[in-house]
């Protein structure tokens, strides 16, 4: 950490600073500077408490060079992380994965169209929503446990491994019994708790990035499931709310060459979810692919026209079949 | 809805879009201008659902005139809800409240110091967190049960009604039963299965403004809670994320007068956690009030430089003297 | 400046980097820490240049302590400094100013009766726009150099000082021969040509905060002019763009007391562009004031209804006599 | 334009709507739900002025359906615009272009080695900036003329057009001397004078993004130009200010799709400024390829390490052939 003064800080004040840190068991480092002190603190083993310090008169800034996760840091885990859902490896030194599916299962009959039209096409995961979080409480909610049924049985029909949202804690062991991958959505990637309980499950856990969250918060996120063990995980970007809003959300694809350098845990990218417009999927998962990503995850549905929920997102299995045509083409590149 | 074709649109488009809405059961009213055509939808008796209308051609936009929350609305309840915490009464046309208290429980004797000291100093509800998310799983994550019952312990000793967070579904019950309102915190205002939970418990209810939320889906989330039959809901602003970081957060202020206008619920405002700094804490308060906040909560702790969370934003217990006097003598304004 | 190096870095690279900077004549100070070194850099006037470090191996970061602002600062000159508007005083330790008028001149006589109302009501500066920025060219721009002969005749039939807008160069010599204080708007705030040239006409300016100009940024703006050799700023908070948009922009308010320590400049606030809606214009002209502001700017149109420039957030006269009225009655507190 | 009325509007002020709508020459077209009623508004040839509605009681919310641009739309020139700079054609249809070229002119030889070294790899035109925009007064503002003189010169002795800023009205008539194309940077993107000043002067323009600016102002900011007369505008999409900051800005490559359906004017993408680390330009100018942009623009200097301004952002020679190779690679895709 490094403490800088305010430019009227007093000796008395900077000697408070530096006794604080002596009393700590570290050591402090003055750096004089012309215009203001700053005061280095060493000998600290992760990130230091900033309250004892509040308190001090004459201090301007705490500066943490100290991040605050460390598991899921390549500083610490240099090599790359492959995670392997049923027998599909996902990380960054891998073949990019293709993740589709409807946005939500509806029906028996509309989860297996999409999982052999999928199939067909060469996707690797099959995914599919039975818990759906939505704005308001008067949209379709998910068909639930009798979703997850339908959508384990398309799996096994088209012999696809499933990656699916879990929303609540009490559902995991029951999802983590027919899943492959547990999805944990944006609006819950500060769920702490339901963070904790999926890392101690044991099972591959596919992380999307909140829709205002800084990459240092979503890392954070990350290492609280690798803290219980668990480091099978997947990062996916889906896109940030900023102030436009003529497209959904802000597909933020420089995080992927970011995060490749920060961490070892592999990075894949939802455009379904981020544009929300079908015409623009095509274009930016290929780009997702371009700037290194480890895979793409895009919603198809048999019928999107009659989809009960992200339908003008949702690729019809002739434009799932295009993408694949065309990510394929990308390959030597 | 207003559904609006694009410029180029054919009539065989906009018959397709006409018999779509008959065959709805409702009633297409076109608006032909010079440059496109518009169509509206009548006959419904809530938010239309967008499916159908996803693939037809020629279609350039479909504007919602009807909100995804009725419950919540002033339009449909114009009267004002009075919350009642405790003894304690929240709603737009009462005496502002006060709550106050430690960011965390961190021990017997903190939080029994600042229930004492404010209660002393004239507030009306007590704060305080059990349980409390953090970023990093590092960093203190609250003392759970035993801070609860520290927690319970100062209420009754100082005879304040006690406000805490729930985090997660298996904790409502026992919470619930000792505490008079239940918080669900910012990171979780889009947990939506806790909302629902929540709502079932029959308490008062806080509800935190997620920290990127639009007030459409603020009003939403809150829309889960009445839907379950508890009206009893305070809605707190407590900053927004932004481009800007040299404060912690942005408080945006001027969602307290837009507010009343949208709902009956009341609304408070949380300067420490917005502002993250003590000196920013009381001229926020003050605005608060002045533009109508039902309420305001701050954090106090007796000893804000040892503070286990969120040190730097929370007065001591002559800041908050000096800013209940302050507070006070608003009143006549 | 302090410089971080990476985990790995090599001692071969962090003797790199002391070299380069005892090259420049500074003095290097490293801190080595347990996970990695930092490096602060002493001696240096003012901002240190990164150029010299961006391409040595090992860096991960370089962090500035210096602003890049200097005069602006109160670092460097603790006095509140008091601009002198025609008669008025604008400054932090002053009485509030309150600027009034329509948003654009649009005829005679609408800014004639503006100005008399906002005369008799007790505001102490007439605003009008002559010279107006609008989104799109088809939009009405203002009525030029003669809407600048109404304000001025306006202004003196009513015996108020005159604010309103430059928007070029070569404008400026005619409209500062009759305003006694140049507006810079949002827009321009980092017109840096503009700037330079405003700050060489040597009348007051009040500084209008850009859309999403960090303080930083802001400060740093308010730093051209004052480099020019004129530090009669008034920086003016008008609201900032974010993720919502069921307001017009968001009123940042919690950056006033935070500026107040920052700058010897006086801030002040226009409510009326932020909310961009009359019936939270009063609320949050109030709390501009409760937060310390140096005054606030407000549009007032003689009929509202039919203004051709912002006229849903322009009060009426009726509307601006009882704001004066409750500011007033803010004045003990 | 659409008016939807609020819930408890009277019959008496949709009247008096329907009255001010006829009144304008136009026809009203009520829209009676449930809920509410809707008046659409038909008639208008272009953008209907807010002005008479506004103090209209019972009036909810005003919706646009016109856009406050015309000639940059597709809607009214369906076929591609090519802009022509020097002999190069910049258009959705043609050959991506490569413009390069460092940030700021340092020097004769800087500049020169720089486009030598940029033609060789086989860019299509040459950038550098003569006049800089600098956040704080401190800090390189460019060699003006001098630089101007040196660009141009290297232009010739390499035999690429060049793309150069400008700042001011005053500049225009000398830098259209010898610019092939005339840049309007990010922070002047709203500058209105600057925008229709540059539309007189007849050169080819390359307008860049506003850090803040959404889809519709920035068609709009073209519009002005294209209304003076010239439609040789080519768009530049190069990151937005968000929440996240560990990256410079958030490149929004989701714009370059949508764009392509919205105007018929080209849009290149800036990779350099959006992302400022050098290690992320190859990714990303690929992907912005792959997603459709007309172009690429990227910084080139000879010796980055050495760079005034945006050092950590350029490529040196020997990166900017690998970039031209791998875009090469990019062409059967």
């Amino acid at each position: 950490m490094l403490i800088v003064m305010e430019h009227s800080a007093t000796q008395g004040q900077v000697d408070a600073v530096l006794e604080t840190i002596r009393g700590l068991g570290l050591t402090p480092q003055p750096i004089p500077g012309e215009n203001r002190v700053a005061i280095g603190v060493l000998g600290n083993q992760g990130y230091v408490d900033e309250a004892p310090f509040r308190d001090l008169p004459g201090i301007q800034e705490l500066i943490h060079v100290t991040k605050p996760y460390k598991l899921v840091s390549r500083d610490f885990h240099p090599e790359d992380t492959v995670v392997q859902v049923g027998g599909v490896r996902v990380g960054w030194g891998e073949k990019p994965v293709v993740i589709a599916g409807p946005c939500a299962v509806e029906s028996r009959e509309q989860v297996l169209a999409a999982a052999r039209a999928v199939k067909a096409a060469g996707a690797h995961l099959l995914r599919g929503g039975a818990f759906k979080p939505r704005t308001g409480p008067h949209a379709f909610q998910g068909l639930g446990y009798e979703g997850l049924e339908y959508l384990a049985e398309a799996g096994r029909a088209a012999a696809l491994p499933i990656v699916t949202e879990v929303m609540r804690i009490d559902q995991l062991e029951r999802v983590a019994s027919v899943a492959d991958c547990l999805q944990v959505g944006a609006r819950n990637m500060q769920n702490f708790d339901l963070l904790k309980e999926v890392g101690r499950v044991g099972k591959p856990v596919l992380l999307k990035r909140g829709m205002s969250a800084t990459l240092e918060e979503f890392l954070a996120a990350a290492e609280y499931i690798l803290l219980e063990g668990n480091s099978q995980v997947i990062l996916c970007e889906r896109g940030i709310r900023t102030f436009e809003r003529a497209l959904r959300n802000t597909l933020d694809l420089g995080v992927v060459p970011y995060l490749k350098g920060a961490t070892h845990l592999p990075v894949i990218v939802d455009p379904s979810h981020a544009l929300g417009r079908r015409d623009l999927v095509l274009p930016m998962a290929k780009a997702a692919l371009v700037v290194g990503a480890a895979g793409v995850m895009v919603e198809v549905h048999p019928d999107p026209g009659r989809a009960l929920c992200d339908g003008p997102q949702s690729l019809d299995p002739k434009g799932f079949e295009r993408l694949m045509a065309e990510l394929r083409a990308l390959a030597p590149v």
